[in-house]
């Protein structure tokens, strides 16, 4: 073999999206669902979060042959009861559901300040930055989550009863946004994986070790399989709560319901936006956030790191890749192009 | 002396309240005002919430004295947009500010499903699990968080420019209700205090020695005044952006604007209730949920303690210290009785 498989080869963005859109073609999308959903891994890729971009498509694309994503299917209002509705995703596509359920919590937010779409029977809606990116680019306030399969053992406790249940809050901040988009798992299993494979440990605790101790170890915590919620028993009660009020805000599954299926599929989310143009001055709004922002970025460095607002890295990584192309390793990328 | 003032006494709810409601009357409090005001702070310490109850009391009495509270005010709406509110707290005390947008969020929340009040200008509400357990029992999902002054590094740096900002989630639970409430640091500074005070180390790590170094030694912390936010960098996000939230949707000062006074006043909340009765079958909710928190309960312990969800704490402690008597410091007492 000439070339190494765990070597980084660079793809550029228009490639990467058409590689994406070609495959989902043959996956039976529709051209417009195709489109989007290439360019929401593709866009993922370009802002840094590989691991729910281009590192993720090939098992996309697995479940949909597999037929636990329909791709046709699209997601339909159940329930409304004033701001908030209730939607089916149909085993939908994750991204297009997300996507759609994002963007009608802003149309109702445009008429009511705002507005709720609680979303059951969906698929993993990859990042979950992507939704709260749209909303704030729009002027909205987002605050959305997930539910997953059963990842992370309660506090206390040594097996998986909880989601990581991704959380993402936005805000519009100049032209971009200001966006947090937080698992409740201190470490993905994904990023375990990545640090055993430097052969490093992890920069602080990520779970706990076969003994019971905590550990910066990623392989010992893969042998436990007990990863650390953030902030230890308040990311447990954190994240039981984002499962209680998906499932009974969507009247979906729960996160003990989705790990009895073979597949992690019929998920619940919910999606929040609130229309910062109702509430009076929106000049008013964007000086008082540059304030904090401001305020923020005069503190003092302790010297391991740069002070960052949640999402002000990726600004500077779509740049980087959008000039010099998108990491990506070459096995994963072979992997694709035989998909 | 013939007690000692580190000595715990016991203390009955109604002679509590009773205490609190006298003094609160001296204070300036109308009648109804202030048997309100003893309710929340007699609850919160028969619930075991002392640090937000008969600990706070007399700082909240310094506050009512120097006139950073102002015991006549109430909140006014200033603002609306459909189903959010925004409210100025005008000084008046938090807690019953709080009491008001709660009920006011539930008002909007029982004809449009869900209703938002956006609180500025506000006071310290002491325990946001007092306004998560008022929703939550009268059927309504409760989301709500404060800001305050800043007391904890952003992620990286070494001054404070964060609130721990206390975020609450609540849902009515068989007749009672499941209440998440955390603030973003791991520890309190009360916390703090009251480990250093029996000479014990913090149960996991809680900040930054002065060298830099994570550190379970509260006097360490104390020293460095570097509290660790719950999840590092995450709990930091989440810090950041629910100031940045109650600041823009009510008008109200940030934590960078609080931190600037000579007291901790002039607050930015946040009060977001859902009507479950209005979506569909309230009877498969309660289903819905009986099965999340059954499953839960058959965690497999690690033997260091009970897996129990948020809240579950409460009933125990209410039910003791309703037989026993309120735990209370001597010296507590006494400072409280000379008010």
């Amino acid at each position: 073999m000439a070339n190494n498989p765990q070597e980084f080869i660079k793809i550029n963005y228009t490639e990467m999206e058409s590689t994406f859109f070609d495959i989902l073609i043959r996956c039976g999308l529709s051209e417009s669902k195709a489109r989007t959903c290439a360019e929401v891994f593709a866009t993922n890729s370009l802002e840094g979060v590989y691991t729910h971009g281009v590192n993720r498509f090939p098992r996309f694309i697995k479940y949909l042959r597999n037929g636990d994503i329909l791709p046709d299917n699209e997601a339909t209002c159940t329930g409304k009861a004033g701001c908030i509705e209730q939607w089916n995703g149909n085993l939908g596509p994750g991204p297009l559901n997300a996507i759609q359920c994002t963007d009608r919590a802003m149309e109702i937010a445009a008429v009511q300040g705002i507005g709720c779409v609680a979303l059951a029977n969906t698929n993993h809606w990859m990042r979950g930055g992507t939704y709260g990116w749209r909303a704030a680019q729009k002027g909205f306030v987002f605050i959305g989550w997930t539910n997953t399969l059963a990842n992370m053992p309660p506090w206390g406790a040594v097996n998986s009863k909880l989601g990581n249940n991704p959380l993402v809050i936005a805000v519009p901040y100049q032209q971009q946004a200001i966006v947090l988009d937080m698992a409740m798992s201190q470490y993905s299993f994904g990023a375990l994986e990545f640090y055993e494979l430097k052969n490093q440990q992890l920069p602080v605790a990520g779970g706990f070790s076969t003994e019971g101790k905590l550990t910066t170890d990623p392989g010992e915590i893969q042998k436990s399989q007990r990863i650390l919620p953030i902030g230890y028993w308040k990311g447990a009660g954190l994240s039981l709560l984002l499962d209680i009020l998906a499932t009974i805000l969507s009247g979906g599954d729960s996160v003990a319901d989705i790990s009895k299926k073979s597949a992690e599929s019929g998920l619940s989310q919910v999606f929040i936006a609130i229309d910062l143009s109702k509430l009076g001055n929106f000049k008013t709004i964007s000086v008082a956030l540059q304030q904090i922002i401001d305020d923020y970025h005069t503190s003092v460095p302790d010297g391991s790191s740069k002070v960052l607002y949640p999402g002000e890295r990726v600004l500077a990584v779509r740049e980087e890749n959008s000039s010099k192309g998108i990491p990506v390793l070459l096995n994963v990328w072979n992997e694709i192009t035989n998909l």
